[in-house]
């Protein structure tokens, strides 16, 4: 008798199942919490999964409704059903594994079943009386999984990019302070990790930032792709049971209701398997990732010492580096980064093989996608702004040094090929490179150019950008 | 006294080297073909990549001649070099391996030391005599090869890109014309390869053109990145040794040669290192592949049997199946298809890892994304146009077979939803399940609709879109 | 004042910093608390993560005893602290995410502050007087991280790895158990997804088994490669600060704890950066995944139907498959085995990537290696279980159809190759192919065979096996 | 009449087809060649894959004979036929492209049609008189390309491994030389880029040379794994037309003929599509490229400079570096060591994508498994013996400026840990890298050791092992 409170008994195409009194969702969600237990992530853990469901589920009542598929009474509970979760009320009720079987049919309807059981006590009935509203004939009127589901996880990914912009115009704003901050600081440029030409640290620290800034363009590029949706393609695409005029009318209210502007796609039939949109935008965090981590191994190697190494930058201490080298720091911030980047480029593989799997008329790999996604967009904004914050800025540079390692390099011979010609600066770095003289001397010796030419060729300063002088001289040859 | 003719001695920074007297290439050349041996793979395989660099050179010696750097006759000189490499003259003399180290340095000195022989010889001289013509002082004037390099292979993608684009065009004009050709034949959609709902195989050949449509979109938004460069950024971006105005008008240069719209890097120091665009451009690749890929799939499945499958398509036979199994007939189009899409998928692993691997001033790792970028392209066009003219423009239909299904089909019980309801619908669909019996006899005997209605509802052309009467039932409710 | 009682106040290099007073773990933990805020999932969320460790401290202060480093008291302090984290009573005390910088400092430091803080309690100390136990003198005495971190993991994925072949154990008894039942249903071979030649699903079912046994010698001859230890090596493998035979002796000491025969690496230099083991294990993973989820493949590919698909297979149905199409029933488990497979493939990428990032003396990436195969780990041993119980052990074939498949291809013509030749066969074949008709009327009619010949050679049940026959018949030409 | 001589006509279940008059292959070779242009390389590239065959078909022969199904004279001929093309006097013959549909069975068909027509030659007949000998009733005995095929790709691979195996022992050699060189050349040991505590370059260069030769095991552990063959199951392992005993008899006439131990598989139905070994030893190939290129990265980082980097090393100069910095020189070998490394860890994905894509009772994606294993193969082993003679053999040690960094580094004060404490340690350090000065000076003005002992624990060549004085000094306290 106890029993029979803490419980109702449901029923669907299996048989009958016990569902937890309270609870808002009913059978089918039951079966999901029962038969998926793979990651302990849970649907409810990305408040904008839950909540863009309920968007999708509003936009689609209100087509209903306009288009007389679904009554003024059942209507307006629904809607304020979702409007609720919207407001963040119920989301304890979206318990399923955020790995799972069925192509997003659980996802689908937990929803459906949590939003007519709150609709029914809106409308002053009991949960599971769904003689008054159905979870697949009223909530889902005209709708499928298999649009519902792709509809959903395009708006979350769409709100959770926005996260991740923020995260990132931080960091491009933390270099842009550094590169202000530094801009006269003259250091060494490598490639090939052989020293190279004179730069500044401003120039290095504006190229980070610019190098990101494309990141944003490259995310809202594709984050663009997202904007193109399939509802009112129900099952395959075909619109069985939508009625005319759902689709268009659903992505204009989807577009209302949330600011985007989504689009229905032209072809419903093409866009209900297509995952094109969603290994694009896996794309755009994988590039993005390869990005961060490269400015992190940078900055580890620029930090590298302090003895022993480059040691041209000094990254913020956040913890001893060691539990038997005493006073070392470590750079754990870039380091964790890193990792956060290379965790986003496997789980691109993983979406490269899901979308690959897909079959016919629908790809059911889309759950493994999805966690891919949210996981990359959640732990990639979640590092970017550890960086930030926790290190990008609190740099400083050893000016001094850095300095001291241009004055003293052979590659400033370059900027003489112009005066002497590539072959004679070959020999002059030849010499200086077993002499361990400076090439300077060495010019100066061997009488290629005057102390003055030499002086202004020579000048770090000079060496930072196309210089004027430069046309004049070889003009005049 | 013999070799002395086979040969001509040049020297470098590291000392003399012997090089066969007819080539146009030099000592760094030389000196590149003996230090690598790794794939067999020549730059001249990929007359694309010839082509692109002369074109490089050719605008870039355009814009010395007009900044005033380099006088007419060289200008001239080299100017008429590079064309002739464009039209295909010299393209032996490219004989270096695709794989390298030196981060395209080898590359531009082939270019470079070619240029300058050929330019030596149209001036009068000698084979060597660069004293005349300088590789590195006037073929290379204002230039490096992390300019250059970079610049060329752009190019040479662009190039490359529109022969896929090509391909692709093929294989979407020829699933048009099987659309059109079978637009008329129903068949049994299939989601998680369970039965769905119907559809027709011109919805279903229609789906794949449009969804390969979005692919020439997505090459060229993702070309379009390829189309900024850095040429005047020299060394390390910071335009040393490249007098003012360099960079912009040799971008113009360059477009005016190619017809393409390139426009210099606005942070030519974020420029140099970047290789954003090719790890997006790879990207485009493998998202193609993916889509192929899945195609390939549904064609193999739905060509399974012939009487032990599916068993709804014939594929062209290309070859007898088996040693063994007499008459046997594989799908070995798709199959080859499938296999270069996997290729291209593993490409853009090494993709991402060379672009990771990127350090301070410079990606060293750039050959190994050009060797795969180009291999891609390359496999990926012969396989589409194999899979186009092969297969595909030879599919037939096994139309008498598809629409059998379709009428014994259960799935069929989804358009009876708005009429009776989903949960009775799914009685009647357990039942069918259960007893093997059809649908349309078991709705009548449970008189849940009239044989009028019925007929109406399940008529399969009427659950081939969104119908017209459903709102009017469902509004009347 | 209230706050006092909340908190303790400790130090270190950096500075001082508050701890929750009845914390066990101190300042070094707190910092890494602060620090790290990626994944939200936890060190303690393994607990064979905390158990290994403890195990390793436990080793090394036996160690450290015998050798004479550390007095009976303090040593017998430590030894109880560890035995109480091996018996699961101080787990809430690693609360740092898993994702972290610092190369494991932060985990091995977690664990000597929480067992030194232990053990001042059980000496009748107060947390945090450290004078007398103190965590990098006593607890982590001949220790680094760089030879606690890896050897902690290696024997948190032994333990892992149990449970891992317990799970794949119970799913190759259920097919093992499968094809018994079924050991006589004949069914049709499929190659390239064309009909071949006939089996029976005891051979299809055992086949799985037996490639499913092979992973479980691959896991462990993956896994013995774990057994080889660094402990002993200190920072970087010189063993600066351990005494002479701690290696060895901890190597010993570590194998009686734990029933594990762990050896001590001859070289500690080469083993303190050294992933290869990690490396391995994770391709033991996925090896397994790949081959999980292709017999996912096939099982929903023999399953497909039940009307338009090839319905040889029924699987326990889960859940109601639709949110539209009533009785639609999906293969959801295998479908969710297959995207767990999926994300074990996405992170060996991973992996690779965090292993191929190792620079000098250390790979600083190990954190993510680690999070990356406990979550393989995890995942692939609920995703198998989930497989086992919920899917296998319910299959049901569909005899009868299976059977007529069989006696209606063309397929197994192939049994009559050594009767009358492939060419002949072929024509057979062919001939069936276009008029529909049956191999068996086609020989006769052709009289290349008797009846009594040929019923014996396309028996299917001759057809499962090298027939002894054969020889007699092949022998005699 | 000219075009008569220049072809014969053969005919399969396709028709007619025109062959080359001398070609020793024939129709079905012709299909192949004609149906797949996707790679430009070809089966007879890889001389091991052509001669691997003949091996496996001259153990069937073998075979087929001594179990009475082929007689004396076509055994004699086949036989001298496989010889043959074992001497390298066919290769010409195999011209198809090494990706192709089918799993294989071009291969199997070109090599089953070259030898019928080398046996018919032999017997005195003509190319195309297949009544005396046929291709698949004679050459094919008792086989299927399902169970050839695998066959071959395995010796073949087994044999190019030994030139794999070849290469890496050189390159051990190559390090343990150096280490030999360079055993007393002390330097600073560097965790997570930060200064550590100093080793030497003997350790360093045989931690190398260790972390190599496990890879020579790894590599034996799984290519032991390919010895287990399916010769004998035919089409789908149920051993169809084979007569009984040909498996385990053919398995020990190619070990008798290879030298190799090979098995057969103890159920050759799951033998048949499993691609498991293929799996491990394309994992076993990534596991090595991945330490070669970590090594990679290493030597390009310890040779960074020569001026402002570590500058540890110097690699012998290749090529001049730079097009436009004279003097330059960069590390090209290790640079395209680490991209042939990047290649093959694509590859790996390709084989993992193609190896689950494998359905029911075959993997059809084979063909593109063996392309990515030998491409890797040779790449790799290319790669290993160009580093091995182009570069390491010629480094040469920086030993001074290695020393002077050892003394003048802050990571030294590790050693003073077990006499001074953890804690004041900390303090020193602290001290030293804010103002500069040395740990030795800052010890003794605080007076915590005296000059005696200090020397003792900070001679460099006292930190290079677990010292002995320490257990003394220890065990005093």
């Amino acid at each position: 008798m106890a029993e029979e409170k803490k419980y109702r008994v449901e029923s669907d195409l299996l048989g009958e199942l016990k569902v937890p009194a309270e609870a808002y969702y009913g059978v089918q969600t039951q079966r999901a919490i029962n038969n998926y237990h793979i990651s302990r992530k849970k649907m409810r853990d990305y408040p904008d999964y839950v909540i863009a469901i309920a968007y999708v589920k509003l936009a689609a009542v209100q087509t209903n409704h306009a288009l007389g598929t679904i009554n003024d009474e059942i209507a307006g509970a629904i809607s304020q059903a979702c409007r609720e979760i919207i407001d963040g009320k119920l989301h304890e009720n979206f318990p399923i594994d955020m790995m799972q079987g069925g192509a997003g049919t659980s996802v689908n309807m937990n929803a459906n079943e949590v939003i007519a059981n709150r609709a029914l006590e809106i409308m002053g009935h009991k949960k599971g009386e769904y003689q008054y509203c159905y979870p697949n004939d009223h909530v889902n009127c005209g709708q499928s999984t298999n649009d519902v589901y792709p509809t959903t996880i395009r708006l979350a990914i769409i709100r959770m990019n926005k996260t991740l912009v923020g995260s990132l115009t931080g960091l491009i704003s933390a270099f842009r302070y550094k590169a202000d901050e530094y801009r006269d600081a003259i250091k060494m440029g490598r490639t090939q990790l052989q020293d190279a030409v004179p730069m500044t640290f401003g120039q290095e620290f504006n190229a980070y930032a610019d190098n990101l800034e494309e990141e944003i363009l490259n995310l809202e590029r594709n984050v663009k792709l997202l904007h193109e949706i399939n509802m009112g393609g129900t099952a395959i695409g075909t619109g069985l049971n939508a009625v005319p005029g759902f689709a268009k009318l659903c992505a204009a209210n989807l577009s209302k209701l949330t600011g985007e502007s989504f689009v229905s796609s032209p072809d419903l039939v093409e866009a209900t398997p297509d995952t094109g949109a969603y290994v694009s935008y896996s794309g755009a965090l994988k590039r993005l990732a390869v990005k961060i981590s490269k400015i992190c191994n940078d900055l580890r190697l620029l930090a590298s010492g302090p003895r022993c190494g480059l040691h041209e930058l000094n990254l913020p201490p956040k913890a001893p580096g060691s539990s038997i080298m005493p006073g070392k720091v470590n750079p754990v911030i870039p380091e964790v980064t890193n990792q956060t980047c290379f965790k986003v480029i496997g789980n691109d593989t993983t979406v490269t093989f899901a979308a690959e799997a897909g079959q016919l008329e629908l790809n059911v790999m889309e759950p493994v996608i999805t966690e891919c996604l949210f996981e990359s967009l959640w732990w990639l904004s979640n590092a970017i702004t550890t960086l930030t914050d926790e290190c990008v800025l609190g740099i400083t540079v050893n000016k001094e040094r850095c300095y001291e390692m241009v004055k003293n390099s052979i590659g400033i011979v370059t900027a003489l090929n112009p005066y002497i010609g590539y072959k004679s600066s070959t020999k002059i770095a030849k010499e200086a490179n077993e002499t361990g003289r400076s090439v300077y001397d060495l010019v100066l010796e061997h009488k290629l150019m005057t102390k003055d030419e030499l002086d202004k060729a020579l000048d770090p300063k000079e060496m930072l950008e196309s210089h004027k002088f430069l046309t004049k001289h070889l003009s005049s040859n």
